[in-house]
C-alpha cells in the first residue's frame, strides 16, 4: 500500500474540466491536496479539507507553496534511432539543400542505416538515456515512433525493444508503428510495391504481436500520397491499430481532410492545413498536434495555425517531434515556450496542449493528462508560484520532483541517472 | 598544490589564436590533455605528448573521449533583482503595450520598487540561486549589471552585494554599474538632472570605493541621448571605469558611432546599427556584444546583422541579456541556439562569441576565454564527441564537469544545489 499524500500546494492545477470555469480555465485549487495510492489519484481538493489523522499511513510531503501538474506528455516523438546527423547542422545553416545534404550521405537514410545495423542492446541503451532527460524535464509519458528500420526485421526490432522497454522505463511509452516514415532504398521509385508490402506483411504481423497501439504515415508529396497514405490506415485500423497522420508539413496535400475523414485520433505537423482540413478535423473529432521545434529547428517562419484550430474546437496538443534529422529538440518545455512566443498561443492552452489534449492525442485521456480521481498518479512539482512562470522564464527547468504512477522520482535523482557512467 | 591533469579528450577546443589554421579554425586538438596547477592552465597538448611519471601528484582524470571548451562567458546581464513579472508576459502574448502594461503596475518600474524593498541578503541569496544555474549550464563567469535600483543608497547596495558574493560565489562576477538603466520615478521629465546627479554623485562614488569594473547606459529614445550617454561614459572613464553601451536596440540613434568613438570595451543590443555605426565600432576596437534571447522573446523578427559585423572584422560576442522583464532566459546554450538558427552564425562563430571574445567584451581575454598555457583553468566537458553537437542538440543540456579556476565541480553536484532546501 502506497499512499502519499501532497498538501500546502500553492497553485494545484488540475485540467481537470469539472473544475474549470471562465475565470479558472485550468481548474486550478488554490492550497490544494492531493492523494495517491497504488500509482492513481485517490483524492484531489482544497489543503484545508484533509483531516491528517484519516491518513495515519500516508506519507505526507509538503509543496510549500509551489505549482503541482500533471505529469507532461510528449506525443509525437522518433526517440528510437542510432547514430547522430550533427554535421547536417552545420550543412544545412551554410545553406546546402536537403539534395546536397543527402549526396553527402546524410540524411534520414544515414539514421535508417545506423539503425538498421544496432543490435537490441545498443537501441534499448540510447532509448533509456534520451527517455531520462525528458523525464528530468517532467515528461511522464512519451509516445515513440518506429520509421528508422525501413525492413520487416528492423521495424520490429524496435518495435519490440520498445515493447521490452515499456514496463521498465521510468516513463510510459505509447508505441507507434511507423513503416510509411520514408520509401526505403530497397523500393526506391516503386511507392506502390512498398506500400502493398506493408500492407500485407508488416501491418498483419504488428498487429498480431500487439507491438503498437498506432499507425502513422507520412503523407507528403514525394513520400506517400493520399491514396497510399489511405490504403495504410485503413489496412491498419483493420488490424485493430488507431491512426495518427504526419499531415501538410510542407504544402497542403489534403492530408488533414483524410484524417478528419477517418476520425484518426491525430493529425500532426499541420503548417499548411486549409480551412477544409480544418473543418474535417473538427468533424472527425481528430486532436490536431504541433510541433513548432521542427518549424524553428528548421527556420521555417510560418508555423501551424494554432489559434485558428482553437478558435474552431480542433483540441491543439503540443510535442516535439524529437528525431535526428529535423527536430534534435527532446525539450518539451522549450517547445511550450516556442508556443507563446512563436505560435502566440496563450499559457492557458500552452498548459492543455502538453496535459489533457495530449493525453487526448494518444486516446489516454481516461486515464491521465489531469489531476482527476481515478486517473494514473502521474504528476510533476515544479519551484515556481505560479503555472504562468513556468512559460516565463524561459530555458530554466525549474522541475523539483515527478512523479510517475505514484513513484517518486526527484530531480536530483534524475539529474545524476542522466550523466554517463563513470 | 592543486594538480589536475585531464587526458583522452577527444576534441581539446582551445579557441587558442596561435593554434587556429584555416581547416582548424578553433584550434581543437585531437584526443588532447590539459593540465591545471594552482587555478592555472599549466600544459596543453596532445595526450601522446604526456608521460604520466613526469606528473606522480596530479589527479588524473580521463575525459573518455568527450569534448571539453573554455568555461562559457556570459557577457551581459542584469541578474540582480526582486521580484517577478511572469503575469506581463501573458498581458503581452494578449498583445498589450509596454504603456498598458506600465499602467496595470508592471514594467521595470515595477522591478525598481522591489529591489529597493529587498535587503541585501534577500538579493544576495536571489542571485546566487540564478548563478548555480548558470553554472550548471557551463558558465564560469557572469557580467552583471546594478540599474535596479536607480537611486544613490540601491544602487550601491546592489553593487556591495556583488561584490561581497566576488569572492564566494562559484561563479566569476564582473560588475557593471548601470545607473543610467532608465530615469527613475523622482526624475520624470529631468532627464539632465539625473544625468548631473550620476556624473556629480553616484559615478564618483562607486569609482572611489572599487564596486564596478564597468559603467553602462541605456543610449535608447526615451531613455538617455548620445549627448547625455557621452557625459556619463566620459565621466565613468575620468574616474577609471572601462565603458559599455546599450546602442541601436529599438532605432538608430547613434549608440554605435559614440562606442566605437569612445572606444567603448563593448556595444551591446545592435539591431538597428547603420553602416556608420559597424565602421566606427571596427576602428574604435570594440565587441558587438548580441543578444538574440531578446528579440527572441520579445517576438521581433529582425535581428542584429551578425554576419555583416563578422564580415567587417568586428568582433562579435553572444550573452543572454537575462532580466526579470524583456529577456527572463539564463540559458547561455539557448542562446547559441538562437545565434544559429535565428542570425545564421555558424557553430565555430557562435563558440567564439562565448568564449574569447565574450572575455574580450570584458577586458578579460589575456586571463580567459580560451584553452592556453597561463590563463584561468575555467573548462567545461561536455557529453558529446563533436563540438558541433552542442549546436546540433538544441535545449539539451549535456554538461558533465564545470571547472572554475581549477576547482572541480560536478553537473549532479551542480543540480542538487540549484534545488530548494527542503
Amino acid at each position: 500500500m502506497n499512499t502519499v499524500f501532497i498538501h500546502n500546494i500553492g497553485q494545484l492545477v488540475t485540467v481537470d474540466a469539472a473544475r474549470m470555469t471562465v475565470d479558472n480555465p485550468l481548474g486550478i485549487i488554490q492550497n490544494g491536496a492531493i492523494l495517491f495510492e497504488n500509482g492513481k489519484i485517490a483524492w484531489v481538493g482544497p489543503a484545508t479539507e484533509v483531516n491528517r489523522t484519516d491518513y495515519p499511513n500516508a506519507q505526507w510531503v509538503d509543496a510549500r507553496g509551489r505549482v503541482l501538474l500533471p505529469g507532461l506528455i510528449d506525443s509525437h516523438t522518433h526517440t528510437i534511432f542510432a547514430g547522430d546527423r550533427a554535421n547536417e547542422f552545420e550543412m544545412r545553416l551554410q545553406g546546402k539543400s536537403y539534395l546536397d545534404i543527402a549526396q553527402a550521405g546524410g540524411g534520414i537514410l544515414k539514421t535508417v542505416q545506423a539503425t538498421r545495423q544496432a543490435s537490441p542492446e545498443e537501441l534499448s541503451a540510447l532509448t533509456l538515456q534520451r527517455l531520462k532527460r525528458m523525464l528530468a524535464l517532467g515528461v511522464t509519458t512519451v509516445e515513440i515512433k518506429s520509421g528508422y528500420g525501413l525492413d520487416f526485421d528492423s521495424e520490429l526490432k524496435c518495435l519490440r525493444v520498445l515493447q521490452a522497454m515499456r514496463g521498465e522505463a521510468p516513463v510510459d511509452i505509447v508505441p507507434t508503428y511507423m513503416g510509411a516514415h520514408d520509401i526505403p532504398p530497397e523500393y526506391q521509385g516503386r511507392t506502390d510495391a512498398y506500400v502493398e508490402q506493408l500492407c500485407e506483411v508488416q501491418i498483419p504481423a504488428v498487429a498480431a504481436q500487439k507491438l503498437a497501439d498506432f499507425c502513422d504515415v507520412f503523407c507528403e508529396q514525394g513520400y506517400f500520397d493520399v491514396a497510399q497514405s489511405r490504403r495504410i490506415l485503413e489496412t491498419a485500423r483493420k488490424h485493430g491499430l488507431k491512426l495518427k497522420l504526419h499531415a501538410e508539413e510542407f504544402c497542403d496535400l489534403g492530408g488533414a481532410v483524410l484524417a478528419g475523414e477517418l476520425q484518426a485520433t491525430s493529425a500532426d505537423h499541420l503548417l499548411h492545413v486549409s480551412d477544409e482540413g480544418i473543418a474535417a478535423l473538427k468533424a472527425g473529432g481528430t486532436v490536431a498536434t504541433l510541433l513548432p521545434g521542427t518549424a524553428f529547428y528548421l527556420r521555417i517562419k510560418d508555423y501551424a495555425p494554432a489559434l485558428k484550430l482553437l478558435a474552431v474546437g480542433v483540441p491543439v496538443a503540443l510535442a516535439t517531434d524529437f528525431n535526428p534529422g529535423s527536430c534534435v529538440i527532446d525539450n518539451l518545455q522549450l517547445i511550450m515556450a516556442l508556443a507563446c512566443l512563436q505560435m502566440n498561443l496563450p499559457p492557458v492552452d500552452v498548459i492543455k496542449a502538453v496535459t489533457i489534449h495530449a493525453a487526448k492525442a494518444l486516446d489516454l485521456h481516461h486515464d491521465r493528462g489531469s489531476l482527476t480521481v481515478g486517473k494514473r498518479a502521474d504528476a510533476v512539482l515544479f519551484d515556481i508560484h505560479s503555472y504562468n512562470e513556468l512559460l516565463y522564464r524561459v530555458g530554466s527547468n525549474l522541475l523539483n520532483d515527478v512523479y510517475v504512477a505514484g513513484q517518486h522520482f526527484s530531480r536530483t535523482q534524475l539529474e545524476a541517472q542522466c550523466q554517463p557512467v563513470t
